[in-house]
């Protein structure tokens, strides 16, 4: 089952990536819904998630639940890992990847399908360092991404062989509104996105030095 | 108590399929109704469900709450694996098999009896690849079944010999809409039915290249 | 503490049957009230039951709130497997039991008491075959019930000694209805209850082939 | 410590009896209040509860919640077994003293201090057989007791010296209204929850033959 | 870090005792608020409560939504034992220091910090026997305390050391009230809850002869 | 990864201090932010927090509830331990660092990035010892902070070697409006806010003699 990867734009649906093992990555996609509620409202995730992972999803529920101008009081938000099978999900470096699939799905708006990304998240928009950068990003352009996003303060960390450098273009970022930049389709609906999400997260941007923590997460 | 299949159809039962062991397959069917709820609406599954097939009830949910044009926030969804015994239900692979029974018992339309099915989905309405497919095609024969649908990306898995070759029609499909079209009863209704489920995940369809993931589900 | 059986009716009690050991039948009653609830409406099942059997109370419930005139959201369903001891309920075998018990307890209509019964129940009625009718009708034989209630898929497994055979008539049915068309006190109540029984889940009775599963429950 | 038993009457406060190791009985006293509730309506119950004893308060809350004419929506109900210490309680057979304790409260009215009690109860009322009676009676005719309630079904089973046999009266009951009409206090006010207890179960005492069960309790 | 008593009144903090080891004595201070709640109030007790003092709170709280003229059905009750490390508490014997910390805070009425308590409490007011009491009574004395309560039921138990008769005044109560007499700021407002202190658990009191259960609690 | 300070003020991020191993400190941030809720407000905290740390987090939230003139109910607290990886956080020393993170995010005020702090809080916000807090001191100042906060309690513990002392300047405090003023931006909307907060809890300031409790917490 090669995962092929399309030019067009889908939504609710982004390219995530993960590390295997020690020196390997591949590409996961993460698949969002937002649906009436049944009860009070819920973020529900799919696809074994470790302790780690889970608390990652609680943390971009802060995003969102900041975010939406719909009240998610009575939606329930899904996130499926697709078909990540027995093994399952750990750590939080697929946090920009959920943010950006329930961002899409709320908003109706497509994500880029040759674009791949990896980044852990703040509850305030920051994007925060991660491990396995450099396997990440090969894994990326041998599924045959154009794109890849990684945070910056990983970009030291990047050591990827020559041939991959032609094959993709690494886009380093420092917030949440930046990797909605790169992945929305469109331009006017998006724009007006992407400064609502900069409002409600501005003080945090404003200065432009938040300092990364001073180890980043494993996977 | 060998199985046996009927032609007619019946609301709210859709003959599932799932591998035992190493290499033969059994059907199993799924019941479903929809009641009042006594608390909150709950999606309440039995049948001694695994981790990965509670998720997989979770997954298909998103579908069901997006679907239902009744408020699911005053009704039970029961969903029984039917005498699955202490073993249980394991995996993901009878995500469309729930999905059609819920939806057949929630719109009181009845499914096809002799008819079987596999595949797993994302919270999107894409149908996606499953383990298996060969013994579970072979198991669908042997029970009498005259149609049997897999999911698009597993076509290529389809191993059986001749002799079930000519037994039963195998369905490839890559949406929930396509295994509601070949197993509902009637037609006006059913086609609404299935206009409506189209335009709920309609990105997801539109243009027609949902990549499937690198690894089907183990089940 | 010899449990006799009397000739009269009684509300929210009924003689269920369980297998102990290899080759022996026991007579266990099923009682059952319902009553206001305090925070939201409950089932809640007593007597130590095992996962099997809590799942059949899940599977009882659909019928339970389907069936039900009154709003059962404020109402608690209290479900009395009584003095079971430490050993508990295991398996679904008494789904039928307990269904009869919480409509009486609801209707305030009394049950058969020299009637004792086994069956599994599908969410939408029907009534599915379990392991172990031999010993079980002897158990209810010899405690003195003049009828015994089985599964019809049951009906090829009983090979009872000929000295129960005059003792005790054996009713084989297939839905839920017919196990009230025998247990229930009364006539003309009892007809106004069996036939709203049959409407909410007639769909699953219109063509009287509900295949049965290819193996019975184990107790 | 000897617990002292007093002569009057006490709102709340009901001696139960225990079964120590093999063959010696304990009087323990079982507390109750009802208060405003803070969040839904609860039974709370404290005391180191094994399974079964939580069970048998379950049991119990379906005689109260249907016998309160108040809305217990808004009320909690607290049970104390008092300082049974690190080994906790077990077993059912104090169902009949928290009803009586949990009444008691709910109605202001006063419960005899020289009077001690065991019995399990079904959900509608009716006092069912335990184990260890004799042991029991005799730890209420030391403690200075000088009436104790036993299940009817129990009878047979009381094998104690005729030393004791001058020290304490022995009442058999098949019924939570004749707990009652023994252990509370006055007359006017206590026929009254007489009679309405009896009218909520009513049907269950009508013909007077109430079968136990085929085993006792172990406790 | 010697902990120091002081001479004055505070709100919301009540020093308790413990018994460390085999024999020696610890006091431990409890502290309360009560604030409103986000969701349902709730009483949120931490200090890594073992099973028993967990109970005990509940316990507690029966007395504290009796007796509060303010709904707590949106308020939650904040209990803290103040840096009891990882070891926790363990134990009912600080029922009484949690009961009037608690109503200390609600009433914003200050309690002496002088004075050193221990004793179980039951749901209806009683203040029910503990163990270790002498220990206990030498501890408040090293750290200052000129008083201790203790219950009526542990005053056989006291064999304190004549050293520390002079230092420290005992005071033996059954009923919370009494408790409340002692600790509290003030007197007309003092008087005043104790008046509906008491009258809530009147009956409790009205024939002064409480038996207490025949073991004392542990710690 | 460095983790460098920054000099000017963020909202909702504050530095706190860790113990690492035997004889090193770790300066690790927390961060806050405050959101519509889903269902009822809940506070969320992440970092794979062991059990004395999320009962921290209940304690802080007693001042928070306390303090916030937003209604809570509708609300989500997220309170992030950025990037503490599989070891996750233990103790209760991040107390008042979680306070001061969650109420700049609240109220939108500026936290100084070059300020660390140590100390646990208890429900009525007083700034309680902590251990290790030598080790921490120094983590600050060697991470380039000009100011670091801890307990008035642990005073006397502070051993630092004199290349330290000119780096950094040590503010001890007994309370958390202290710990306010010292932290957040600005004046006269800080200053309002202390006044505020003193006000909630100001029966435990006003005698200023808060008596520690006996031992510090380990972290
Ligand atoms: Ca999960
Ligand atoms: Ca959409
Ligand atoms: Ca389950
Ligand atoms: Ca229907
Ligand atoms: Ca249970
Ligand atoms: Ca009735
Ligand atoms: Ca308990
Ligand atoms: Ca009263
Ligand atoms: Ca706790
Ligand atoms: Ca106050
Ligand atoms: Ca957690
Ligand atoms: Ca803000």
């Amino acid at each position: 089952y090669e995962l092929q990867v399309s030019d067009g734009y889908q939504v609710g649906r982004v390219n995530g990536l993960a590390v295997m093992g020690e020196d390997s990555g591949i590409m996961l996609p993460v698949m969002a819904e937002v649906t009436p509620s049944q009860g009070p409202g819920q973020v529900i995730a799919t696809g074994q998630l470790k302790e780690m992972a889970e608390e990652s999803v609680q943390n971009v529920s802060a995003i969102i639940k900041k975010f939406s101008d719909q009240n998610l009081a009575e939606k329930d938000v899904h996130i499926q890992f697709v078909q990540t099978g027995q093994s399952g999900v750990d750590g939080d470096s697929a946090s920009i990847t959920v943010a950006t699939a329930v961002i899409s799905a709320l908003e109706d708006v497509g994500v880029s399908q040759n674009l791949a990304m990896t980044g852990s998240l703040s509850v305030r928009g920051d994007v925060l360092p991660v491990g396995g950068v450099t396997h990440k990003i090969e894994a990326a352009a041998k599924a045959g991404c154009k794109t890849v996003i990684i945070p910056k303060a990983n970009e030291q960390d990047v050591m990827i062989e020559d041939e991959y450098r032609e094959m993709i273009e690494i886009i380093p970022v420092s917030h949440i509104s930046e990797v909605l930049e790169v992945a929305l389709e469109g331009e006017g609906e998006k724009d007006s996105l992407i400064a609502r999400l900069k409002s409600i997260t501005g003080s945090a941007l404003q200065d432009g030095n938040v300092a990364g923590p001073s180890s980043p997460s494993p996977q």
